[in-house]
């Protein structure tokens, strides 16, 4: 039996040949490892119109321990740092610069409003401590779309530096250092590049790095150390996870075949309407307007029929080959499909009829909440 | 053509089946993942006599990421920490310390010479500040085997806790917590146990952690909170490495298939025995006399020929599909050979076969230095 689908934010469904370039032990200092490496670190830059101005460096651990190496490498201690909050992955850098001993603030609007980029002109005319401005380019737990180039323009008007965490977007959602000024953009190998977990990356501008040694609060997380270990001898300062990078670097070739971050992204946004318009036709409802659905991630609202039992549901999808996830909504009960990964039409179609079969298995007339 | 072997510190060769469980995409919350998580944790504090004291947290990112968490989680705010120094990875512990903003102090020896408990508890006895010592197992730096029996007697006389580094070590050299009384050990993935790199473990001491709520200096290094999250659910707090997982399940099958650490320990021993004795037939020298040598990874002195040119020696050697491992010495120049991953006699005669007609193709009369 095949694996189950993931139609989740990740990990998710990678193809064959991505998982096949993970049959190979490669030597940390391999000629051919390095390459990998080094062309990683170039196309990253390229895919956010950067290659000039920034460097790319990649971090062992999940993508969070990326995130929390950028806020900690650039944030000065003597910095302060806004988060835009709407959502479990704001919450979570507010943690970070906590945790890390960072002065920070944040400006919280619920799970299904996105940032005001009004709010932030505001609230950093008032305060001109604050030195960084961080923002979720879309949010996973509601799916939501924040206005990312609004958010740059007012932080840069103000002469402040942007911080992103573009986790679930990156490489499938336009991104470009043109349109949308930041500092850094933080993401990760496994979400809209289709590579397996095991590494995150910083995309930073190369004079903020530079100034930045000494500033990091936990030695394997200064972003500082590891890039001008890159530098020095294009190797890793720890470890490196070599499968996982050699996965990475055959995700990387698939998605320029695709197209980049334009193809990859029609894709998703194929994959999102198909599911959107099913799963209406089924009664169920979106937590959001189609204005604000990023093609990642959607939230639906929890079926008001009694016989929809959340638990059950969801175990008769993955019996019919399809893993969905919870919600994460304090706004509301509801639960979320994914539009990313190794899917297309034919999956999402077939996910779709799924859920009409279980609803009609469970008894479930409709999906509307 | 075949992959070179890897006779490194890591990553190093593992069994193509290891890398084959790979080649599914897990779910973070998939049962069948779950239980690979849940009997790894078991198992690991198995390993060192640890089930009833001690749980097993793994972190994301490479073994330093889990002695960084281990150090940042366990040393107090107001604590003091005292590293036995022979070698990089002392040193290393030292300088985590430092960036985490922990009081420490060394003592540091030659990287040829072992710890010593005598001046431990000397500096035991002269420094009640100190709270917790750290000793690094099988120091690579020169391939050194430190007295952890002796260095824990002495911890436990003083009343202090000890860490304990046994990434290169762990799952192939004795560590029991009945004759090492340690209050946590961090080890890896990818080295002795055999499974691909992408995450460490610490096993600690269940009351301590416990007790280390809020003292961990990143949220991402943060073990009592990483250990609160297994406890809850049974998941990763974060986006674990899900493939890199799945291999080390079936890589801890594969040891306890051998013997578990007598069998695997008894291999690595042959390997060691194999090499030494072939490399001393062509002349070359140990750093280490055999007491202090562990079977993990040979220091050999530079030798004096004015053929011999290591870059040379290391390219016809990879050639010929093995690959050997630079010095890291500040007392000698030297090169190193490992004898861990999936490697056996056949392996490591052919490897000092491979030297030997190297040597001879490079007219390299003897290795002697």
């Amino acid at each position: 039996m095949p694996d189950p689908l993931l139609l989740t934010p990740g990990p998710l469904t990678t193809t064959r040949t991505v998982k096949e370039a993970m049959l190979r032990d490669y030597g940390s200092r391999d000629g051919e490892f390095i390459a990998i490496n080094t062309h990683m670190r170039a196309r990253l830059t390229q895919l956010v119109d950067a290659a000039g101005t920034h460097v790319a460096v990649p971090v062992q651990g999940s993508g969070t321990f990326a995130v929390e190496a950028m806020i900690g490498t650039l944030v000065p201690r003597t910095g302060r740092l806004l988060v835009l909050v709407n959502g479990a992955y704001g919450k979570r850098m507010v943690r970070i610069a906590e945790v890390a001993g960072r002065s920070v603030t944040m400006i919280e609007t619920p799970e299904d409003v996105p940032a005001s980029p009004a709010a932030l002109d505001a609230a950093l005319a008032a305060d001109p401590t604050v030195s960084h401005v961080a923002v979720v380019q879309c949010e996973t737990t509601a799916g939501l779309l924040n206005p990312v180039e609004d958010v740059a323009r007012v932080t840069a008007t103000h002469g402040r530096r942007l911080l992103i965490d573009a986790m679930s977007s990156f490489g499938a959602l336009p991104l470009s250092r043109a349109t949308v000024p930041f500092e850094a953009v933080a993401a990760s190998s496994n979400k809209c590049l289709q590579g397996a977990p095991g590494f995150g990356f910083v995309i930073v501008d190369r004079d903020a790095l530079a100034a930045a040694a000494g500033n990091a609060h936990a030695l394997t997380l200064d972003l500082h150390d590891q890039w001008r270990g890159f530098e020095a001898n294009a190797q890793w300062r720890f470890t490196p996870p070599t499968h996982v990078i050699a996965a990475f670097g055959r995700a990387l070739a698939e998605h320029e075949a695709e197209g980049g971050v334009e193809g990859r992204g029609r894709r998703y946004a194929d994959n999102c309407r198909i599911l959107v318009d099913g799963m209406r036709t089924l009664g169920f409802q979106t937590l959001l307007p189609d204005a604000l659905q990023a093609p990642i991630i959607v939230t639906f609202r929890m079926p008001a029929d009694p016989a929809f039992v959340f638990a059950e549901f969801y175990d008769r999808l993955r019996e019919r080959g399809f893993v969905i996830y919870p919600g994460k909504l304090t706004v509301a009960d509801s639960f979320r499909i994914g539009c990313i990964g190794q899917l297309g039409a034919a999956e999402m179609t077939a996910a779709v009829a799924a859920v009409r079969a279980t609803l009609a298995e469970m008894g479930v007339a409709s999906g509307a909440p």
